[in-house]
């Protein structure tokens, strides 16, 4: 039996603790990323809106001079940095797309420095100290794969993690590795047990969409703690049958960096072959709000 | 706040062995079910084809004779059963609709000893020593859920499982317990690892379904050696959370007894208000094989 060649990448996840000043982020950023490419990482990201403190845990009218246009000022040194280094850099920034339109927006850079795609996230969360509704006007570019040099791949955002169908759209683009930039923490005065539960889900819905459509998937989060929250960390990847290949911690900065075969697809995907068997005739009530009046 | 009221369930779970005799199996099956009910089950749900041993691991014309039709010889036993004993019965059967119509279909008995709903096994596996597109024509009624007296469920079966789509479909339909008969074991020659990952990744879809849809899953596996194929049992509740609250043994028959409160339910979708964000408006494409030619 013939098997796909061995095409190893080397994927490098920027676990990092973003500080009060954005021109110091980005700073740190660069540093990350040289220090990621010199160990051979060729598709490296970062966390979630990585640039700025996680500003949405407060509605404050301010707070959007932290957006900027795509391409901006961050594009603009992200992107030599990409072609100096020959890497894909995977950036999630916050995007002024016109006056009252504001997008929290993944930037893919090709290793040519050209931009490959963006991603402007689709499903906006809004809960207690994660007030991104008021902040983020939903994506309106669909959930498509993006092509880079070194492989295709999918990017959502954050909360698009708890969204099978979102995992599942790029995946049917034909990407190769799903990457989450992310950043996801614990409220004060839960329960350990809680935020134990918490952080298992996160993981555990992630290495579902790994397992389900047969695919590399990669969230990289925030750790430290910003005002009233305190980022996980445990940034990782997990391969094609959902087992998890490498895990960061959760309370440090840390860069990890993981090696995929993506030839690990075809033979996932041969064993399990669920993508043959979808009910593609049955789906259609996947649209709709509530199956129920 | 107010709070939805408490009304707890308890599920019985059978985790079995079938034997070679049909109806030595269901004289088993009755008994685990009068044991389940004498311990306060209200819903007792038996493995994926608990009548018969596990047919579909060859391709022989004469396992068509193992069929029945539905209402049949077994629905006459349990439904008797079930208004006797005032519990919900969910029987995974295999379904002589006619001559070269057959299914993999669960009937689901209610208090009254009447038919609550049926539900016929919508993605059909074929790999090795799982030969079931011979035998099991897919089902053509869809992703419901079913009315019962102590609540709504869901009941898909086995390789159901690995699609999102389908917890997704009747979850939307109301259920709040997603019912999986299950018949999924380990072929012999495999590593130790791969078969703990094909068993990880079993459990990680299915917490997955639990947490991205919020509502219970229970997973009933068959367990024992049959043929070439060793059943891993492991029968599982998880919680609207994903969190595990009652796990069966790999290697014997169990009855798993677990209670659940439906109101964890809408205590989960408040936390994590997933439901309310899908992009209804961009998942049309979940309806296709493929999106790139």
């Amino acid at each position: 039996m013939s098997r796909p060649p061995l095409r190893n990448l080397r994927l490098g996840l920027v676990q990092s603790a973003p500080l009060a000043d954005p021109s110091e982020n980005v700073k740190r950023a660069e540093e990350s990323i040289r220090q990621a490419a010199a160990q051979g990482a060729q598709l490296i990201c970062l966390p979630e809106l990585f640039r700025t403190p996680y500003f949405p845990q407060e509605e404050t009218a301010e707070h959007f001079e932290f957006a900027e246009p795509i391409p901006g000022p961050t594009t603009e040194r992200l992107s030599p940095l990409a072609r100096e280094l020959e890497v894909v850099l995977i950036a999630s920034l916050f995007e002024r797309r016109a006056a009252g339109i504001y997008h929290n927006t993944t930037v893919v850079l090709d290793t040519d420095g050209s931009t490959a795609g963006i991603y402007r996230k689709m499903h906006i969360p809004d809960d207690p100290l994660f007030f991104e509704k008021f902040y983020f006007t939903p994506g309106d570019l669909g959930f498509d794969a993006i092509e880079t040099a070194v492989g295709r791949i999918g990017v959502l955002i954050c909360w698009d993690q708890w969204f099978p169908e979102a995992a599942r759209l790029v995946a049917l683009d034909g990407a190769e590795i799903i990457f989450y930039p992310t950043a996801i923490g614990w409220l004060d005065g839960e329960t350990e047990s809680e935020n134990a539960a918490q952080r298992e889900a996160w993981i555990t819905a992630q290495r579902a969409h790994a397992i389900s459509n047969g695919v590399f998937v990669a969230a990289v989060n925030r750790t430290g703690r910003e005002g009233k929250l305190s980022f996980f960390g445990s940034s990782f990847v997990a391969d094609p049958q959902g087992r998890m290949i490498a895990q960061a911690a959760m309370d440090r900065e840390e860069l990890l960096l993981v090696d995929c075969n993506p030839a690990r697809i075809e033979q996932e995907r041969r064993a399990w072959p669920f993508l043959r068997d979808r009910r593609i005739d049955a789906y259609g009530d996947l649209t709709r709000r509530y199956r129920r009046g």
